[in-house]
């Protein structure tokens, strides 16, 4: 949103009247769903169609940290949050947090959180494998740049566990939080605390003052096998630094030249929908004893996305999507057509759930094909003649490190704040 | 439970004096343990052997959300939980809660709503895996007949996550809860929030006031891969509701006719305890150069179900069940015997946990074979010369889209509550 | 720690100033994270070089159950809390819990419950996917020697869910807590309940009363897939119990005598780091139709750890492990090296995330290999000329069921606490 994993923060006072006006800028359908919002996001902003724009006009009366998502409606709903539609709303209390009327005076440090996921094809997004973690869009971002405070100040979190899928326990090392506020409402006091436990959409407001000690705090979800992947940060206490300061939760945004230079350095191509490096999507390979290899279709791609197989296999593609109702972006409806290296071409009818089609390759060659439906979702076939040695794999060779994710800047948020001032644009 | 999943929604005041009966009708022992009893549930309920009832007499003190399910002992509990035998008991309190002494009215919506998963193996089941997710017993249930609201009814719902595995935050598209109540409980609230988080068996009361605008509210679990595999459902506000209404948690109970109608439109066949269709249970595939190929006894199925090897190669079934204390349904102890297609039969002892077996497969066939401890976990070894090509996969055809749970229908459950009225039979 | 898994359970009061040392009698660094302290832990127990010791002086202000862990920075303290490097410590509370002001008495029976995960291969480890749980170190441990209790005994168990990946809803079969305290905070008091739900580094405080009913209360994580793979437990309510009891939550602990029996009923043996039975670490077996094997380093092991392919393949090492930021042990820097078998030796450069190593193997022959910088971290590839048939799997034959945890008996925590009493050592 805005070209940001996660889009924009937006920072809103409990009882401003604020519209949103989304932007369709892409080529598929999107929509919103609000969660700060009390009333029906569906029907104001839930199908969007490219190139079009709606508005909704609310009034935010329940303070606290919420998630904002594109859902174009149906299945829709969970690929678009999935892969990377989503941001954080922060509705402020009018009554003050508990440490901040025992303080009185307002945080030193003020941090928008949100931790979330990346995943390199459908079947673990639906399984919740991700191969990425991170805290505001960026593998290990506070790790390279820490944020800092001073010794004693007063620190405020605001945390959101976008997930999409896992459950996460949000800790410092170092630090037990004076208070702990549920879903960021400050009615809803949790005092001490090595913790707090969020399951994806779930949010806190902790807070703490900064130990005596100069060093590293380092903040992460205890869970330590996903955190391991990223979502790892450093709140630094030193001296020198330079307070009060906040730090938003926005995605790192890139200028083409630096996007240049990154994509000069790339190491890995990762894609929920293609074939990315082959250490992402390795190719399965299926000897000639294999009498019929199953592609699954599940969460907008395909599983394997590449294969190899003997002259004379069949190839049966399963649509696993489950989720036909309401049009999202079509649904989780799908099918499979060859557009390159068509020595034998193939095309299936439209595939709901169960469904299957199923081609027997008789010829040599490499096969490239598509869903027709959502045509960013692609897929490989190489078949050999396995009466001798199978000569080689693939060619596509990984090129530093970068995430594609399509959907990702095809939408523009616009929020306008009535009878007091404008927050994000 | 009474043919069902989940089995009867069963609804209690506190203080009530209650019996419950449970009558085995099936072919394997079976038990319950009962959350809202505060007492040895499994002295009285824990293990009644096929053909035989028991009775629990007990008073219910404190108020909540509950759920109660198969407790055979060992093993067998998580097993009949994992394969649906569960349901709700909600202990109504004495105390008001708080939205009902607020707007001074009972809800004009009740809605009971299990959550639960359904596994297609038991891999699948012990990793936490579910193929489908449902709200109370079918796939996307109140998206095809939605849960009808007027705008400004009270709304309350009573939610259980039943798992048996994953953590899930509920949410609803639009809404704000205006109180939650943890585990139901009316002196536990929490106010405001757009999710609330619970584990398997934890549950909440959530209370809120339809916004006034018409259109669909999505109920859903926020972790949206496994949310995306069924648990969705509608809430529609339309003028022209019906209202007060209930919508009990039980699971749809269908007639031999719809039953008859239903298979006649099967395109997929799924059983935790036996291969189903090859889309759902794929068969694989071992080439020649394969020395042994390992099978799991995992969560009371075999893993892959169905293999295809050369001749000459090594199998070896390996018991992955662990709890092997307490005799439930003969604990976690398998076996393996073949008991069709016996050119060559073979036949283990008991294995219990990291036992194994091992048997070479010389003669071209196709083998079937089961464990005799618990006849309905069935698995296939297909022989082939694989000095010339594989010539076939297996000749099972999937035939709709119907869950087989083999422990479904086979006991009946009698609740009797005393000094006030009978709720449920 | 201290030999144990868990490591030796703490108890302090509330106010007591505390002084940890930590002797490192390993040979790779340690250190520690101290969740009960509020303060720079990793300044100060941070990274511990083998032979060396460093402490750490502070005073316990916030009552509560608490983790603490291996923490010497980087890739390495997930690594080490994934493998074994944790334990529980209790800061009780001046004020005191509501139960105990009811009843005017302390507990009759004390519990310090970890619950645990342990896994087989770095993969699983970071998917979350533990082969094993636990209570306190083993599998069934309260199943094989319940804890017994006297009808009517008032019951205080502190609930640490030590994960280190999944969260889990704590529940005993036939109880309903009187209270339960979040974190072990007197404070934040919840009434009632059947279950408790914590992520990783989550605790409770849960109190009630037995019932009655003599007979067996089963303790469980109601996730009942992992915790049918041993973290479960029983409290037995008889008359004949001897109470007061307490029932620390240190790992047990093995004379050489009895480690030498154990070792003698191996039939399984499970390291993360290294090939261990086949059974828990299958031989991957990959067709002459393979243009290439990948492998994974992930969690400092490598994936699959043993392959078998054709003369010919290829096999690519890809470096999955992503932290690679603070040195702790080396971070999550790899690399491979051929050390036995060396037809045809082979060495790659350091590895950092995405970075691979390729190397051709085709001189037929059994190669095993290993990590330079984590020399623990071993595998093996053996080649096979398959113009003929695959002659036979590996020779490694599983030999009772014990888990290696190499990390294990490498440091001693000595705990002092100043102007009270000494508490552990």
């Amino acid at each position: 949103m805005n070209g940001t994993i996660p889009g924009p923060t937006i920072v809103l006072d409990e009882g401003d009247i604020v519209e949103f006006t989304i932007v369709n800028k892409g080529t598929v359908t999107h929509g919103a769903s609000i969660h700060a919002a009390y009333t029906q996001t569906s029907k104001y902003l839930g199908k969007i169609e490219a190139g079009k724009s709606k508005s909704l006009l609310f009034k935010v009366s329940y303070p606290g940290v919420y998630m904002y998502h594109c859902a174009p409606g149906g299945h829709a709903i969970p690929m678009h949050v999935i892969y990377g539609q989503y941001g954080m709303i922060v509705v402020k209390p009018k009554k003050k947090y508990k440490l901040e009327t025992i303080l009185n005076k307002p945080p030193d440090v003020e941090i928008f959180l949100n931790q979330h996921e990346f995943y390199s094809n459908g079947k673990d997004a639906i399984e919740s494998k991700p191969l990425y973690t991170a805290f505001n869009g960026k593998l290990f971002r506070y790790v390279e740049n820490p944020i800092k405070a001073k010794p004693g100040d007063y620190v405020r979190i605001y945390y959101l566990n976008v997930g999409p899928n896992q459950t996460a326990t949000f800790h410092i090392v170092g630090i037990i939080w004076d208070f702990a506020y549920w879903q960021g409402n400050p009615d809803m006091v949790y005092p001490g605390g090595q913790s707090v436990l969020a399951g994806p959409t779930d949010s806190w407001v902790v807070e703490f003052r900064v130990p005596p000690d100069e060093g590293a705090y380092l903040m992460l979800n205890h869970a330590v096998g996903p955190t391991d992947r990223g979502a790892i940060g450093l709140l630094v206490c030193d001296d020198s630094a330079q307070t009060p300061v906040t730090v938003i939760g926005d995605g790192p945004k890139y200028s083409q030249e630096e996007l240049n230079t990154l994509k000069s350095k790339v190491t890995r191509v990762i894609s929920p929908f293609e074939p990315g490096s082959p250490d992402v999507d390795p190719v399965a390979y299926y000897g000639p004893e294999t009498g019929e290899v199953t592609v699954k279709i599940i969460g907008n791609s395909f599983y394997p996305k590449s294969i190899v197989i003997a002259e004379g296999t069949k190839v049966k593609w399963v649509n696993e999507d489950v989720f036909s109702y309401m049009e999202g972006e079509f649904a989780g409806i799908h099918n499979v057509t060859s557009y390159e290296g068509i020595a034998e071409p193939f095309s299936s009818p439209l595939l709901a759930h169960t469904e299957s089609f199923t081609f027997t390759f008789n010829k040599e060659g490499d096969y490239k094909y598509m869903c027709t439906p959502h045509p960013y979702m692609k897929g490989t076939v190489s078949v050999k003649d396995m009466g001798g040695r199978s000569t080689a794999g693939p060619s596509k060779i990984g090129l530093g490190f970068l995430i594609t994710l399509l959907f990702l800047v095809t939408f523009q948020l616009v929020v306008t704040v009535y009878n007091r001032r404008k927050k994000a644009e």
